[in-house]
């Protein structure tokens, strides 16, 4: 009965499949959409656990689903072939939004390391990974609290910067505001910004970027 | 006297040159600046007209310097052969944004066009320069207001789009929040936002990305 | 005890009944109400599936009760006779807010339909059905997110645009804020707002509007 | 050489022709547009008087000016003949916005009595002219400082009540925020909102339902 | 172990004894205060139902306790022998908030009316009560949402008008913000406010100007 | 032509006349309001050396004008005979916000002294002026910055504390927000707070309550 | 699996250990961080009584829990030898923060008093206990509300001065925003704040400014 | 007839004179101010060079008035025998702030050396001047933007690290605000944070800090 129109021709407008954002619907409602699929392809983002389990098994058992990010993939994985992203990640907090990010490039087949624990604090975490860093056209780089690192990360490669503010935080840093002005604000010329938590959209815009270096 | 170190080695090392901010500098710090680029090319940004005619004559006349943008550019220009963006905008009252950007991107070589008044409300004035825009490999939007311009475009095309809010507005769009926060929260996959009035950024990243074509 | 004064009068004043706002009530004070009723119709509005089990079991079973949108009638339904306005969403997740607008009307007696899943990323499905909308005097527009629909849907049509944020989303756009900006700062003229989630305050307007016809 | 395109069909399609917002244009960028009209006519607001004094004399000339609203018609005025609409303000302070709203009316051709010094902190003043306010279709209520007037209007009128917070306070009422929130989170239902100080937009939404009457 | 310390002479310097704020303490701190008491009487506030339940029976039975406004008593209450204040309310929804102010003011010796549901949408139910209003010396107002009672009731009156917004309402109103701005900004001279949702201050604060009256 | 019509009988329904606020009008309309006073006493307030010397001079010379705080009166002051009232205010920087306390409390005939420079860093200060302070029924307390001086004051008199925050300060302090908090979330029961820099409603609630003690 | 690298040079270099802050992450990913300490001694904090009760049984029994303050020490406790600073606190709410601050000072070997009770509404409780404040060469001062304690100490010790607003407070002191602007425009000169809450953050400076005694 | 009283004393108290915040005085009372020195050393900051050149002559001869960080001295020079902090600045436009930090401090007899120019995004710039930085026992740090040099700085330093954000910025950086947030946020341990732009209150907090040195 719910009226639920998927944009199945997005991919090939965009360049991008639209997914399914599933943190403001029901369980019914994603069965619906997933009943729909009628054997494309489907990324799920934000799917909780509980939410999971509450979904038709015949549904639940066919998604490979990984609880840390939230991610679901229905039906058969693309091959991993492509490369050229990394995903940099300041703390074992900002995990399951650095997952979300590598969860969707994989869904669309690329192969991206996750460089995790590289906070500006200890600079020689991240000194000693930059070469790794540098041979990538595209690093989406996560964190949260003050979110330095956009701008050291910026300032010391060539790649495109994508930074995901993530939302760690306590007082000021509540939600990721402070993260996400710091990124917005860099001193470092060419830094990109996608909204609070969005691994999704980084890890899209990265495919994008990625695939001009083919066109 | 005023301790002033000009960071020449970042094109190298970020693949973008250091620009020239002038918006807290006084004219005499600009004039130190200029006088130590000797013979190096320098981009000024944020250089309004009263603080540019406050300089160095010397240093006045050496400059090719915009109005609109408030942009300078010291040395001779790069030939302009490098393509693949556009500049795109909402409104008239965007074009000082938007020309922040396209004389980023000519200072370094790129020629890109800057197609106004494609705002969403005339819908029709986007459609028909859609092919135009499709064209390209990076399109910087520009909009202030509410910014519905960011979603639809990044419905529409394959191309990566850059965000830029501009400080377009009154009531609860003044200084660009509004426009901000519909380009971070777009439902479109894959727009990247840059701050507020950003041109200067979003053409630096704009040319990061199209860099990677022929790496 | 509780001292409860509805104002019965205020439908002959305003044109419009007062409805019981259920948020802030315990189910105690919902039945002190529902027992003062006596035999006039009621709207009950933002009413929880838990709270509405917890009210008195004469007054749940009396109830035509709505758990997605959280609406309740009290009393024989009006026919549904009146026509001239739909309500349109641009996601599956805006459901709970457009059902609120439209239970709200079909409770005076308008019959609209509920247009879902227009978002504008995938314009064409907006385009679709555009004839319909048109058609209508008021259209009740609801989007979380960014918000772009308003403005798109109003360069659109003549039609009466109310919009209404929903508060879908997260980062920036958490609890609606995005869309009310963008609502309220919209380029497309006529646009006019309620509160986040008001579908409510949406629908009473419209029916102002639409009484305005045979005045 | 500026690339201006106006939505000349916006009228056709939206029911409301565009109107030229001169807060963020150069006075060469208007006179540019004045000199594409053509002979068609045309609504200019926040025109700033420097900025009016500023244009080519002969456009200049050429446009019905009234500095307190900042608006200026071009062409021969439309014959005042339609009625249903009104504007109320709290205060003397709010005229500005509320002779944007009349003016705008009047632009398209409706005579529109502005009734000011209504505030309800003397609640007689708005008393004595309740019948006169009653008679309209649609009533825009201007008010800064904490907006009681729009909840209290619309507590006792049938017309539709379209709220205009203006930028009138100080403190936590500066830039017209606290009564932006009164409009929005009125008690009394049907209340519609549109931006601070935004008399333009309230008088084309007011158009637009009075435009439903003769539909 | 832990070191409380109670001011115990405040009310002798200051004319208010001082409270136990409950919400940011445990059941063992509270009970560790309720022993030290030792005879004398003891206000406490913001004591949710489980916390109270959780209080050691000897102290949860001595107390009398009210779960609507969270307020306990300890000791012999004094007697009812004050007037000059009431409280008045704009819904069922501000009670809690409401009866915070009537049982602050009952533990002190005053007895006031509590006259609830006069919101300004029907502003015949405020009318209805106006004399009896009037007859205060002091009336504290307690009201969420858009708060425009504080203005109206200001207008209207010449008793002293203390002002406490509550958190309800949702949107633009949540937690309150709507309606404190509303009670800071009231064009209504001489309105007084406290903190959202603070009936207790607002007790505290009428107490200390009754008093006046016998000085 | 202006449609100015003053709330004349406001001073009998609230016990406190209109003034005039000036910030908001033009020369012209406050010439307009003065001219309709006809013998009336009047108080001006927010009025600017520069609008001042632009009023109509016959208008100007009839004003006693106090360039510090902005005020006005026009007509006979009136006898200075009543007491109970102090302001006191932090720093010197306050002075303005408090003496437009001390003039709106003289027009309406109260003499009240004005203790300046008892900002709580020294608290010495505070502590030599205390006897005075607490002489009296009502203080008025004028602090930006963080506005400590509310709460520490609160906590040492019996008096009523009516909280003037100031918009003094920078950085975080800017336009009063943090001291407008400290005043609304004191600690120190009883105090009560007006909009920032609204000395003149400080001093209108200050006479309501004064007289209470005649009543 | 999880990539999780320790900066165990971090105290070598800043003079501070790295600390575990628990909040974002799960009881496995801490459990890793504990397997991986091999004979260090480690600091946690945020650590919930839930989460520490779901690490594994050998690591939870290692551990030197408080509840309180969220805080567990790994390895065996430093002898309390170091003095010279105190951690001062407002009410019994701001306990978890403070112990927070001297249980950091505990694990690295500093004995330091805490000082409760002390808000300035009673300020001679304040006054009490000044000598010994006086006799500390740091005072970490925690206070929520409106944080008037910061300026009032900070006006009467020579001690350095470090300010934690705590998140303890409702309606505008909700989340310590009030406190925190509190801390940061205080009047009184040298005082120095860290983020809300951040109890380990204001140990960790006083530490390395007491270590500069004996450089 | 202003009724300024200096706190003479608070030097003896607190180990720091008051200085005279000169933003929010007239140059009046900053004579009266200066008239009353009678011979004692003074320190005035936020002195504009329009309001200097209106002081008395006499009073405006006797100052060291530095234009760029708006800092004046009154009387004879301490002589720069203390050591051991330095200033240590992001870019040429906190070179205001960073110069009423080395002013502050120079006032009371310490020599601190300025470096700029030192932003993270050319990181090499901040190690070439590491060691020097290193041998200070006191860092005070200035930055605009995204403040992301306060977390790489304090993760790099055994030195105590004061953070002063600078409202050099634009976008979501304007006034500070996002530089703030990153101080208070940061996750190196022990930054202590001032108001935006208080340099004055930084140096004061480094003399506090380096005076344990000696006590």
């Amino acid at each position: 009965m719910t009226d639920i129109r998927m944009d199945w021709a997005r991919e090939k407008r965009t360049g991008l499949a639209e997914a399914v954002f599933c943190a403001g619907k029901t369980a019914r409602q994603i069965d619906a959409i997933l009943a729909e699929a009628d054997g494309r392809r489907l990324l799920l983002t934000r799917l909780g656990p509980e939410k999971c389990d509450a979904l038709d098994p015949a549904h639940r058992n066919a998604l490979d689903y990984d609880p840390l990010s939230g991610t679901a993939f229905l039906g058969t994985p693309a091959p991993l072939t492509a490369r050229g992203a990394a995903v940099v990640c300041a703390g074992t907090s900002d995990l399951p939004v650095a997952r979300e990010a590598t969860r969707t490039l994989a869904f669309y087949g690329w192969q991206a390391p996750l460089i995790a624990d590289v906070g500006v604090t200890g600079l020689w975490r991240l000194m000693e990974r930059l070469d790794e860093i540098r041979a990538q056209d595209v690093v989406i780089a996560v964190a949260g609290m003050e979110g330095a690192l956009f701008s050291v990360l910026a300032g010391l490669v060539e790649s495109v910067v994508i930074a995901v503010p993530s939302s760690i935080g306590y007082g000021v840093a509540a939600n990721g505001q402070a993260a996400l002005s710091s990124a917005l604000s860099s001193c470092a010329p060419g830094v990109l910004t996608v909204n609070i938590d969005n691994g999704f959209g980084a890890a899209g815009a990265a495919i994008k970027i990625l695939k001009l270096r083919s066109r």
